[in-house]
């Protein structure tokens, strides 16, 4: 089945620059896929600083069950990743397999194996053949380039109809500093097809520590409050690299993540992973809309995000959003199974800047047709106020339509 | 749009017999639907014991709140049920609906508008306007038969596509008593076109605590163990009266919940009220196939149940089988985001008695034409063993298909 490029792909895709002290080099491994790259490799030729958030999933991959292990030290020499096959629910076959491309790639970056760092996107519990590419990691070292950030992003996508890149520049202590990133997803998360995967670097000389304290706290309002389908993958993996390759021009090294003088870099890291997980949402299996869920006026920050998530989650939400019905009714009911507090009468609903409900009844001014205006772009802003507190919280999401069953359901049909 | 019977529903529609003590009759009340009844009214004309559950919603529908308030006193004379309109989400006029209803119903009944039970399921957020049912209510009461339970069913109707129905007859201490049983369905729950709706009458003399204990026990693996969509209503009401006319025949009358005489009937409420939640699901919107996830080995029942619903809520797992894909993968990812203990190499799953995977991999006997062969039936059960503990519980549930994203979405295209 060929799936057309989402209409809520970017008109253009971002031009990253390089990032002094990465290196990458993509290949055709034929894993799955015939004729495109499957295979990514990133080469630092000094040890990186590394940070990483993975899947909560109480089944994770072997790949995530390496990176976690390997994150102790902090330190990263190389990065491979494959998509067609998640080496998930493998076993001690899965195991074999990240140990024989842990020790190729250490072999081939002259390192050893606890400085490499792998993920893997696509089908669940079919092994994966490590010694299929594993001879390939060698001729990737050799011929990585810095100037191949799209090859990168193209390599990891599963049903990405896109790939996914952003770059923010910005300045340590007067110093200029550049984060780029990549990211693949797809359903949020179809196992079969699909994972969040991305994966960032930048030429900043931040320590490990620092550098995951800010991506733990940038993961929150990004790609920890995006949804597709509201279902998890085994692999989940979000890496964040630091060469420090600025030091040489001057630039400070930081091991603080209380550094005043992070201020902008950890603005810009924000904004950056907001950006590639909106990528992700906007490019979620069948997506026409983007739906952007605000609850505000909730007790705590943590309450408004489950119940906007609640919101961005529902089937009945989401197929209202695709048929272009401002059934703020279906809001309500979410609302109201999201087991936080709320208190019906105080609620209000805008869907844009149209106010549909107010004080627990329908708008007295509701009008049919200003709503039916919102529902028709692309974007589907919908506010919740509660009125109880100060709590709020903003998700990402996309609308259901038929061709998500598709994509999903339609193999033997 | 014109749906058709679901494929699920059972070859012949059980015959209910008449309970003592009851009352029905229906009408065509045009609040939204046209040629088609949309009104029931039940009388008993001796006060009846009354036993209730509801939806957990913190937005609940303003007939809901009407029944938490009269359920204290413990007895009903009428319940009066409006289909085309929930009154959820209606403010101050969805309270002065209910007043009117509850006093028009209280006037043709003669009794206390506090021994009136309501019940509406329709549109969220338009205003119900009772008084154009309230004034037929006396012709119903005069009007209302014994031997009108399936009528009673169909009135309450919404998306379903078939009236659900079952009785049970039980011996207490040796005296034959009945259960009648109705239910709606569609969605679980579409507010805008659906609700869970069940009401249930019985002969025997049992009074309203003992009631309310057995009822609550005997939903938790039934209605509280089934879902189409995630979605729970504003409006989902299960009431269950006792008309105590079994006495007159010399049936004892029972107030202690813990009376050994009251076992037999025990069981058969449990296996009633599993009967209509079963049909609930296979009647789900667009649903082609009954989904029965069983989880077995975890640490508690509520574990079980937990991961069970994250399974069976799955939108990925369910387009599986909608596509008859024996995708145990997406089992694998719904076991692990469910939040519970789950030891992925200890994991156990089988579709039908075709077991896919095994001590956290592939069965290595796994065979793709067998496990399909399960995938084609109109009943798949899917068993997870977590080899964690004795947890266990059953959820059921139904497939997603693209019929369901086009009766909730297609509104606009």
């Amino acid at each position: 089945m060929s799936v057309p490029v989402s209409p809520l792909a970017p008109p253009a895709l971002a031009a990253l620059p390089e990032i002094a002290g990465v290196r990458i080099a993509t290949a055709e491994a034929g894993i799955k896929y015939k004729n495109r790259t499957d295979l990514l490799m990133m080469v630092f030729d000094r040890p990186a600083a590394v940070a990483g958030v993975f899947t909560r999933s109480k089944c994770p991959s072997a790949p995530v069950d390496l990176c976690r292990d390997n994150l102790a030290q902090g330190f990263a020499r190389a990065l491979v990743v494959n998509s067609g096959n998640a080496n998930a629910f493998t076993g001690r076959r899965g195991r074999e397999a990240t140990a024989l491309t842990a020790e190729a790639a250490a072999k081939a970056a002259g390192c050893e194996p606890s400085e490499v760092f792998l993920a893997s996107t696509g089908v669940i519990g079919e092994p994966l053949d490590a010694a299929r590419f594993a001879p390939l990691l060698e001729g990737l070292v050799t011929s990585a380039g810095a100037d191949r950030w799209r090859e990168a992003a193209e390599a990891i996508m599963t049903t990405d109809t896109y790939p996914k890149l952003a770059t923010r520049s910005v300045s340590i202590d007067g110093c200029a500093v550049t984060i780029n990133g990549i990211a693949k997803g797809a359903g949020m998360i179809a196992p079969d097809m699909a994972t969040m995967l991305s994966f960032l670097a930048t030429d900043a000389a931040i320590a490990a520590p620092a550098l995951q304290a800010m991506l733990k706290e940038a993961v929150e309002p990004s790609f920890n409050s995006v949804t597709v389908d509201s279902d998890t993958s085994t692999s989940d993996t979000l890496l964040l690299f630091a060469t420090g390759s600025a030091a040489a021009r001057g630039c400070p090294a930081i091991d603080d993540p209380k550094d005043p003088r992070l201020g902008e870099f950890r603005q810009a890291l924000a904004s950056l992973l907001l950006d590639l997980a909106r990528q992700v949402a906007r490019d979620g299996e069948g997506a026409r809309k983007e739906i952007q869920v605000t609850v505000q006026g909730a007790t705590s920050d943590q309450a408004a995000k489950r119940i906007a998530l609640s919101i961005a989650n529902s089937p009945l939400v989401k197929t209202a959003v695709a048929g272009e019905d401002a059934n703020w009714g279906r809001v309500v009911m979410a609302v109201g199974k999201a087991g936080e507090e709320a208190d019906r009468d105080r609620l209000a609903i805008h869907f844009g800047d149209i106010r549909v409900a107010v004080g627990g009844e329908r708008d007295p001014d509701y009008s049919e047709a200003a709503a039916s205006q919102v529902m028709r772009r692309p974007e589907i802003p919908i506010t919740v106020e509660l009125g109880l507190g100060n709590g709020r919280w903003t998700v990402y999401s996309c609308d259901l339509t038929k061709e998500y069953v598709a994509i999903n359901g339609d193999y033997r049909s």
